[in-house]
């Protein structure tokens, strides 16, 4: 029975649970389904089951492995979906004795084999015995890896570590900082309930603990980023900061293995989670991650609700007066299993969250997802993108916004000003009343800011005349339709040309344009504006006015694995829109590149280079970096900002995802290590295109150069 | 709204129409889909537009080639998928005259950029001016196809050409046949009822008259078979025979046009089909193909229905006392619509359609779908991938005929000998009765043979001693739980070792294996038998007793194109497993490769080289070769035959698809060319492979030498 109906967090309405070994599976998998359970993570065989020694072939023939009483047999592959297999904690395939070593991997080839056999989806691996010091156990697996297609690996990787001295790759470059101690194991059972109820540490680890993010990395990089490789976070009573929390968003995280031993127990001895694991399972939620529940029922509940309140999914869940709830009323057997309120504390948690808007649930399907960015000056866009991005109500009210309030200030200055001072384009009109704006719009399209123009130009009592320049002769036909149906025949003049080489008629007051892409000037909008301004009489106004693009370092497994899948170089050195959504950022963001317009330069240059150093602090630990995201901010005219920087990001605008830069290598950034980029914006007569490359916290390769896998055509 | 509410037939549910130029899109869509209708075939301009003369641009401005007036304007996207433009038929971008040219090149580029602009799922081009001799139509076709992502062109053929001498590529080797006269233009509106119920001429095409494939041909090879050019079939009054229409199954034929003209009338006075029409239809609905009528209505209906019969679909249709559809009685105003009686007459012929079984039903996902055949000697199967096959109860049915038929046998032999003749392998079990058999399955997988011999032995009332050999460790647990659950613990012996290591105990009487793929031999079947006769007892039996191995030259636009698209030579060089759909044999199959078994050659060789040559009946026409379809047909034991070939395929048996070998080229095969192929199968110690090679009609490359692309390892 799902968390919760909604469909936006993909699998993690789905919860699991673990359990002992178990020779019939369809029938473990129904009496969890009836508490509530969509899949159970069983082990693949009995704990006291070992590998068969290696003897002689006699007769040619071996021992088999299993047994029919070893082993977790499925007899259909109906059930395959139903069960996640659970390898065995005894393994040790780093192990310094050689025998432990070689039963462990062998062990572990057969399990892993007869898990591959049944078709499961997933196998939930046990966590390092010595973590950071496991090549062999990476080494194992990386092998396996190669001859599977679908079947998953969930590594165990407990948020913190017991232990022994941590053996990191670079040593960080400042003191960790770590305030509490705690260690977690992954097999606790007892109760600790209200353990955890402190402020968060300000260090991803305790003292003499390691940061579990590391055990992770080592065998993740050895087995290079495979993606049948994620990992399963073993949760503790006390968690790391939430910065230090905050790095797994960028990593394949698969489940999150919840012990009954970290939940609490409230007034009325229901089990409940402290704030911090509450914020925790929210976010994985809300990244689609599974929840599986371990350890063995260690609260006591009274089967007796006194309270039925309906969630906002519309089932009664039985709760107590403070809201909490308690567990459903018994109508049946399912719902006595002492594991069945923890699984209603979960639905609770799912159900609670917050109902994403309309605008995000129809970006589900971009998330993470990489595009390659338009080129609409060498290429004609077709009617449904025009469509598309018309729709984008706010950026168009921005830009209504915008040209109303140029108006209002020319008049005020046209008011202030004598006679003789007037703008030469106000007074040249031969053809019309002298108080007529002269406004072009360039890159007309089907004709949005032409229709914001004429509604701002009306709330402002100006008159205009637009000029609506636009190189795609299909999408005049459009405006054409425009014109007629609004009654504007006489006020616009459709210019069926190429904005580069037109010439006009008369000069412009007001310049309007939207040729940003998600980097700003990535859709070459200095070049195309450069060419326009000849239009643009003295003093006359470009809408935007400036934009500057803005970079910060990220771990997206996600976007590194796509982007690997073309098996070529070309496609590490193409940037990519891209809804950002599984992802880190390993710093907040910087400024680059900023662009002014009307540019009175001479002669005038849009090649740039700028260094970025991103500072990083030491207590959220060690990350990995895939790439930068880039952003842009645009001052269209005045205070009006259209913005996809985060912090300023213009509300419910969707016109624009963040560009990504990927890296040819994944780099390993040591905690407190800050990260520096250099990029380059190269202009030749024909392209535009970017280079860039890492030099801190260790040089890598100039990407793209020469514009040769990526450039946008002039 | 659909013809029929079947989905195995894939789009042909949908019938489109014909319509004059509109400037309302919408409006049209919604009055034909009143009248039954999907989708429209609209002309994207007036008829009398023509592209704006090339001028010298002033002021930079370009005139726009469209006025709203002029072209079909569709305000948004939700739209586009309801509508097909049709291209003016004036264009002759073949005209000897230049001017005529030229203004024929632009207006088709026009026309297809606003197609594309409008988002359009496709386009109907006219049948080019001169047949077979167009090759500026296809190098303008040609070139806006690089730039499309997802528009179709849907390129008209009339299945039999007006006049003229043929111009094609090849002379045919042997005159053509064609005893009847017809000639059919694109834009016939006349009124020609029962003019078509003669019996099918014998050849492709009437005297004087072309063979509209030759066209079509010529076209599409300059367009290098690109996937978004596909054929709209014109059909006039006179088809061309079944056979030459046959060739359509390989083509990607997107339509059928359908003149209101070639409808004839029935006593009624209701439009009806000829018998050859009805079945082109039938023909086309399982190839996914769907129908647009063209023209006016010539039949006037009376609008008063006699009857009224409900068809399978549950609809209820007027029909006359004949049981042929009248028409609906008028409740809606589409229903009077003049085009509605043909519409209704679709309906008809599509709900009349024979369902398909429940298995070619659950095949249909897999229709022309690649699929590299599978390695089980190399790799071990998932237990899904067992599970799958075992439900082929018709396979496993025949293997227990067999193994019954071949206990039968041998007790009748062995009544019949005296006791000095008893074969070896029934007097030397030192631990059994000596009248049991010794039965070996040779690859038992999860058991399924061996639960097929032992119902064999119960029916003959015969004693078995089996021995279950799988080198699959995983499997054999299946196996296990099978022999406690069926009490055969004392019969059957597991054997977890390689058939070709193993040290057998005793000889056994009858060897049974299922190891063959869809080629027969391609799964080495031949190696691994050999390897294990070692284990029969002279005089043994092994089941399978002998496989032959089939093929035919074979016509796939699908498949040439799919294993085009991973732009390598090694998937041109691959054999494939895919269920056949889209195809057409060029002859009929012939036999290859047989192998025997058990084998009593010295030494034994399974290598082989054939050749092949299949003759074709010259009243065919010509037709493209993209490769060869293979099968195979087997002897279990006696008369049990298992067979995946054609002519003889066991009823109802799934577990294997047809094998295609590709052709790096596509080869053009003249009308009556016959076809030949080399084929070898080579054998080396660690890896066995095929080579191949077109020798007529023209001579091609040796595919796969040296086994560098493909390869089954030993």
């Amino acid at each position: 029975m799902v968390l919760g109906k909604r469909t936006d967090y993909g699998d993690a309405k789905y919860a699991g649970v673990q359990v002992p070994f178990t020779l019939d599976a369809p029938a473990t998998v129904e009496a969890y389904g009836l508490c509530g359970f969509d899949f159970i993570v069983a082990p693949l065989v009995r704990d006291s089951w070992r590998p068969p020694a290696p003897t002689v072939p006699e007769n040619g023939s071996l021992p088999s492995p299993f047994n029919r009483d070893d082993c977790l047999y499925i007899n259909s592959s109906q059930w395959a979906n139903q069960v996640v297999g659970l390898i065995s904690d005894w393994i040790q395939t780093d192990s310094p004795d050689p025998g432990v070593r070689q039963q462990s991997v062998a062990a572990l080839r057969h399990q892993l084999g007869w898990a591959a056999h049944l078709g499961l989806q997933a196998v939930v691996l046990p966590a390092p015995h010595r973590p950071g010091q496991c090549p062999n156990y990476a080494q194992v697996l990386n092998q396996t890896l190669q001859s599977l297609t679908h079947m998953a690996f969930w590594l165990t990787v407990p948020l913190v570590l017991p232990g022994t001295q941590p053996r990191v790759l670079h040593e960080p470059q400042q003191p960790q900082q770590a305030p509490e101690a705690e260690a977690v194991s992954q097999t606790i059972h007892g109760k600790q309930n209200g353990a955890a109820a402190g402020g968060a540490p300000s260090g991803p680890v305790m003292p003499g603990a390691m940061d579990g993010w590391e055990a992770w990395h080592q065998v993740r990089a050895q087995c290079d980023y495979h993606n049948l490789l994620g990992a399963a976070l073993l949760v503790g009573p006390t968690l790391p900061s939430p910065a230090s929390l905050d790095r797994w968003r960028g990593e394949p995280v698969k489940a999150i293995l919840l012990p009954t031993s970290v939940f609490t127990t409230n007034k009325r001895g229901y089990p409940v989670l402290p704030k911090g694991h509450q914020d925790l399972l929210a976010a994985s939620f809300n990244l689609g991650v599974q929840v599986v529940v371990t350890g063995e029922a260690c609260h006591s509940v009274s089967s007796t609700a006194n309270v039925i309140a309906v969630t906002a999914g519309g089932t009664a869940v039985a709760v107590g007066p403070d809201g909490e709830p308690l567990g459903f009323s018994i109508t049946n057997p399912g719902e006595s299993h002492p594991l069945r309120p923890y699984w209603e504390y979960l639905c609770f948690l799912f159900r609670r969250l917050e109902a994403v808007g309309e605008q995000e649930r129809q970006e589900t399907s971009y998330r993470d997802y990489l595009q390659v960015p338009l080129q609409p000056l060498q290429d004609n866009l077709e009617s449904q993108t025009y469509e598309t991005f018309e729709k984008d109500l706010r950026k168009y009210k921005l830009y209504e916004e915008a040209v109303y309030k140029a108006l209002k200030d020319r008049h005020a200055a046209a008011a202030a000003m004598s006679p003789y001072d007037l703008p030469i384009a106000s007074t040249s009109c031969s053809d019309g009343p002298s108080n007529h704006v002269v406004l072009m719009v360039v890159g007309a399209g089907r004709g949005p800011l032409v229709r914001a123009s004429m509604r701002a130009a009306a709330r402002a009592g100006a008159r205009l005349r637009v000029y609506a320049v636009e190189k795609n002769p299909n999408a005049i036909v459009h405006i054409q339709q425009m014109l007629r149906s609004e009654g504007w025949e006489k006020d616009v003049i459709i210019v069926s040309a190429d904005m580069r080489h037109w010439q006009a008629p008369e000069p412009a007051d007001i310049l309007v344009s939207e040729l940003l892409g998600s980097f700003g000037d990535n859709e070459l909008s200095p070049e195309c504006l450069d060419g326009a301004q000849r239009f643009l009489a003295p003093g006359g106004i470009s809408i935007p006015q400036s934009y500057t693009s803005f970079l910060a370092p990220a771990t997206s497994h996600k976007l590194h694995h796509d982007v690997k899948s073309y098996k070529d170089l070309e496609h590490f050195e193409t940037p990519y829109v891209v809804r950002l959504h599984r992802h880190h950022l390993l710093s907040p963001t910087k400024p680059l590149f900023t662009f002014s317009h009307p540019n009175n330069d001479a002669p005038i240059d849009n090649s740039r280079y700028g260094t970025v150093t991103f500072p990083r602090d030491p207590a959220v630990g060690a990350a990995v970096l895939h790439g930068f995201a880039g952003y842009f901010e645009c001052t269209l005219y005045g205070d009006v900002l259209l913005s996809i920087h985060p912090p300023s990001h213009s509300e419910n605008m969707f016109s624009w995802f963040p560009i990504f830069f990927p890296l040819r290598e994944p780099v390993y950034v040591p905690a407190g290590a800050p990260v520096e980029v250099q990029m380059w914006r190269c202009c030749s007569p024909h392209k535009v295109w970017y280079e860039w490359a890492v030099t801190a916290p260790v040089a890598g390769p100039i990407h793209n150069v020469g514009g040769r896998s990526y450039w946008v055509g002039l």
